[in-house]
């Protein structure tokens, strides 16, 4: 029942399953929330999901939890359980519920060795288990670690004597969430399509990232979008003061949801003008690599308070080292004084966060790199360091450019690594400004 | 079935599973963390989850879940689906997995009333749909809302003629986490733990964090120990290449636990030796800004790869800014040359992706900051820069102290992130093994 026969083309209106495999689920040591990602990605092509399961590392449970997703579902995603341990048990799992063998998947133990050789490490034996695949599975391949996935023609009733089995597609996935994504995005998606003979309708997301204002004060601006009822919809998140509105729509193709969003996304953006800086998963610090990219610009980023946040921020995008020369933390005074040459006056007669030694910090990097811009942040993270004066939260932000030296007093609030990584989001927001030519 | 006959008192190892009932978590658009909250609840007064199960507003598909709970726990918790609404089924999904009536529950009903009557609000004839409950039901008061929780004795199985029914306690709370919570802490614990015949013993968990070797070779140290059935149990979960080893032991009193637990840490610290680096929620950042600061040294640090992030994890430790001194990032060849004094021919015969530029940085940002230590990164985090002999992921960790300068060599795989981040633990794992006087 594994063979071809089986791969009917599914109906409308197919049900899905998905089960994750962990003890540390179970056990409530973490929460699940490939589930989450999954159902969302399934109803992005018309998918439903019915049913979500959760199963601790217990062979015997694990089937049973494959038989009755088996019983009730047309397709079935498992998550988790592939590791080279002995408590991953999911590929013999699936061969049990599929009523097949563990067969050793050549193809597969050769990217997996291949995967140790690239980091000259010796592959433990262990791994090889990795590689043992059911009978008759296609190995979904992982470029971001050793573990293939599994797609496997399975069917309804496992004794094969039974009448009318239905066709019931097993897909097994990494439990770590980036491999997961990235298998599910290249590799399963574009295969499920093809199974249901194109998606019959599509939901189309376009979020539009905000920074510079609060949650409520965006919203007071949106309430006609973002009422119960108004298509497409329009929804508001907040992370790390990073505002996000998403416009939903649902359409018989992409093209058709598209032309529903524009007008929205015209309207918010006429309302919220520059606090908008990107758009989808676009990140501040990607918008403002990019732009000095574009503009063939440099930067050197001085930092105290935010410790090097900022400049790591700009190192994750790719390709950044062409705008980017580089940065000092200067968290001691003397470093800020030696290294970024803040007149010593400045620091003892105004303290080392002042507006003053926040603009004396971005023009001396900017000189010292020889960088067209360069941005600075110094404040007052917590718990300790506060004075009468000056509260936990207190921060300033500096930018040097061609023409002269500006600064910034933001105040936040919330705990040391909240105030360091939104105080990244301000410097970071300032400096877009600026090289777009609106400084706020 | 539902009546007292059937009130056995469990033994112990008894099974629980917890269904969550909604279509906004079956969809995605909600993350279940009721069910994780309730697994650790239980975990602490010694009843072992085995399932999870979320089902969308379908009264078939609930009742068939808690059918498939019945027949495999002894205790099924069901959160959701008890608001006032059509699509809130849960009491009838429970009647009818009970094999009984649902009856108008007087006393409720008046709570319900009185909460609209304290409000100062009419109560919508919706609302009497919470006082009906399953024939024999207790009702679980709710001070927080108007959904009475229901306690409901069952069997495993429905048709009352087949033999050897155990007796299944069906438990339902809302979904809404904050009247769950308050529902469970004040009624549902202490009954459990009367069932229990007292809370038969506490789970305490002691968590041993290791970095600097690959799961399966720690694992492959620790087989005797990990392998199922050994009491403590051991562990292992990876992130971000950093290794957790759990030791959970479950005993009458927390003392007894912490004896259980100690030898067990012993025999893994011997075999793991300098890989461990801390306890419990201990981070390697925090482990080595508590060593400096003991010690009353310093440490300044020199990014190319990691761009600010080393400096950055140092900086999340209150306290840190008497032994930091400060960072450079020096992405471009030229910022390594002139704000780290590496000679040119260096960068130029060897690349500054090489062991001596490691050194040459350490060497450089130690002597402009003064510090007593300094810590270096420069590697490949992709997806481009690669060449035929330096692949992604190739990474040279440079530490310099008073008596000299090491380098070290370490490949990684994954994303860019990912790599930056594996290679910012690398670093400040190999700071942490110099200021221990134990370099690798």
């Amino acid at each position: 029942m594994t063979n071809a026969e089986t791969k009917l083309k599914w109906e409308f209106g197919m049900n899905a399953e998905i089960i994750s495999i962990g003890a540390e689920l179970t056990s409530g040591q973490n929460v699940d929330t490939n589930s989450q990602w999954l159902s969302q990605r399934l109803a992005e092509i018309g998918i439903a999901v019915r049913f979500h399961a959760t199963v601790g590392d217990d062979l015997k449970d694990i089937v049973a939890a494959l038989r009755t997703a088996q019983a009730r579902a047309d397709l079935v995603i498992v998550t988790g359980g592939l590791g080279p341990t002995q408590d991953d048990l999911t590929r013999e799992a699936l061969a049990a519920a599929a009523g097949v063998e563990l067969v050793l998947h050549e193809e597969s133990l050769a990217a997996i060795r291949q995967m140790f050789a690239a980091r000259k490490r010796p592959m433990p034996e262990r791994n090889v288990a990795q590689a043992w695949l059911p009978h008759g599975a296609e190995a979904i391949p992982n470029h971001l670690g050793t573990a293939p996935g599994i797609w496997l023609e399975s069917s309804s009733i496992p004794q094969a004597e039974e009448p009318n089995p239905r066709a019931v597609l097993l897909i097994a996935l990494p439990g770590v969430p980036s491999e997961m994504h990235a298998m599910f995005r290249e590799w399963v998606r574009p295969r499920l399509i093809e199974r249901l003979g194109g998606a019959p309708f599509v939901i189309i997301e376009r979020k539009l990232n905000c920074f510079g204002a609060g949650e409520s004060m965006m919203e007071e601006k949106l309430l006609d979008l973002t009422k119960r009822g108004h298509e497409p919809q329009v929804g508001i998140t907040v992370r790390d003061a990073i505002i996000a509105l998403r416009i939903r729509a649902r359409a018989a193709s992409e093209t058709e949801a598209r032309r529903l969003i524009a007008p929205v996304e015209d309207t918010i953006r006429q309302r919220l003008g520059h606090y908008v800086f990107g758009v989808d998963r676009e990140e501040l610090h990607e918008v403002v690599a990019r732009l000095l990219m574009e503009k063939k610009q440099t930067v050197a980023v001085a930092e105290s308070l935010t410790g090097g946040l900022v400049t790591h921020l700009l190192t994750l995008v790719p390709g950044v080292s062409a705008s980017l020369l580089g940065g000092i933390v200067a968290y001691a005074n003397s470093a800020k004084e030696n290294l970024l040459g803040v007149p010593r006056d400045l620091l003892e007669s105004h303290g080392a966060v002042s507006a003053p030694v926040a603009e004396a910090m971005a023009v001396g990097v900017r000189q010292r790199f020889g960088a067209d811009w360069a941005v600075s942040t110094t404040g007052i993270a917590g718990p300790t360091g506060a004075t009468a004066t000056k509260p936990v939260g207190l921060v300033y932000i500096g930018i040097a450019g061609r023409t002269g030296v500006r600064s910034y007093e933001v105040n936040w609030f919330g705990e040391r690594h909240e105030i360091q990584t939104r105080s990244a989001w301000s410097a970071l927001n300032a400096l877009r400004l600026h090289i777009e030519g609106r400084p706020a």
